[in-house]
């Protein structure tokens, strides 16, 4: 079994986006689950991931970390799920994926923890600029578009649809109709279903010792 | 000309990143200088980029935004110049490039304002957890390797050197050895300075109007 897929997660994690792109792949995968704390903090966990942290896979003797990377490579290597465009329409694929990663995750965390860079050097600075930039513009796209990268739906807009989806469910993303109407379409695909029924009962058994 | 391909940029700022990455690659492409303030937040370039930064480009119709993002595209677009590995082996190309765009930058940001997330709750939402970890993580990759995706240099060594060689220079990044080491083997490539050199001129002309 070289090319064992192992998804390490915890239910409550962004790891959730990476059950659901498995679910939407169909392939075969294995779940282990990290409790935080010392769980992930282990030895042989960061030998995996030296940031101790959840999502990673291990896909034979290929690690990945990073949520959204291991997205773009779960779409490369299963393409016939058509969860990428090809490799020469991928302008506002990877334009939206490191969007959420570099700027509306950062500005989210920074929101949520009662800190904005707040002065114009500061926020030429940061990637992000402001908060209120960085939504606008995910307001601006999102209202134009069923999808965000292609004419079909692809690993950006589970991206995308969950980080608003979580983000005004647990984060402090304001609820707004573009933002509701978008994710709302995404969330409730089948695939997603499935992986939020497994994680239900991941979380209703007992944790396991780390 | 629809494949015109257009680097909107400033010669201080990460667009320096894909203006090395084009002469990289070698192909044709022109420099669109935006200055800061109400150059980069004029209603035309707003259509571009409405979070009023550089760097983004336009090549034909395709508008692509976020530095990584942009190298990742470029990378797919002109595949003979083997900036990135065949679609089947991205694990560690995507894995490095997200964890500067989502954990490196935003870490330092941080820093650099003088804010950081100090507690064992705010590290957890944090995708980066603390600075040190972020740091302590790269070190650990760059100490064994010359380059961190392939067996040959790629877009993800030419953002994590460009991470790495400005951060020390300008952003509070510590001078370690093994930073220096791995940031100097690639800032000096021939391609490298061919852009530094162009730079040099953009800024020692006078600015155009916007």
């Amino acid at each position: 079994m070289a090319d064992e897929l192992i998804l390490f997660t915890n239910p409550q994690s962004r790891g959730a986006m990476v059950h659901w792109m498995l679910e939407e792949i169909g392939c075969p995968y294995r779940l282990e689950v990290k409790q935080y704390g010392p769980d992930m903090k282990s030895a042989e966990y960061l030998a995996i991931n030296p940031m101790g942290k959840v999502p990673a896979i291990r896909h034979g003797d290929t690690v990945v970390t990073e949520t959204a990377a291991i997205l773009c490579y779960l779409a490369d290597i299963f393409p016939e799920a058509k969860l990428a465009p090809p490799p020469a329409e991928r302008g506002a694929y990877y334009r939206w994926l490191f969007f959420v990663a570099g700027c509306g995750e950062p500005a989210l965390g920074n929101k949520a923890a009662g800190w904005t860079p707040d002065t114009p050097t500061l926020q030429v600075q940061f990637g992000y600029g402001s908060y209120e930039r960085t939504m606008e513009t995910v307001a601006q796209l999102v209202a134009d578009r069923r999808t965000i990268a292609a004419d079909h739906f692809t690993a950006a807009d589970l991206y995308m649809a969950s980080f608003l989806h979580w983000g005004m469910m647990f984060g402090g993303i304001e609820r707004r109709p573009v933002f509701e109407a978008y994710a709302q379409r995404h969330v409730g695909r089948p695939a997603a279903l499935r992986a939020q029924e497994q994680s239900a009962k991941l979380m209703a058994a007992p944790a396991q010792p780390g």
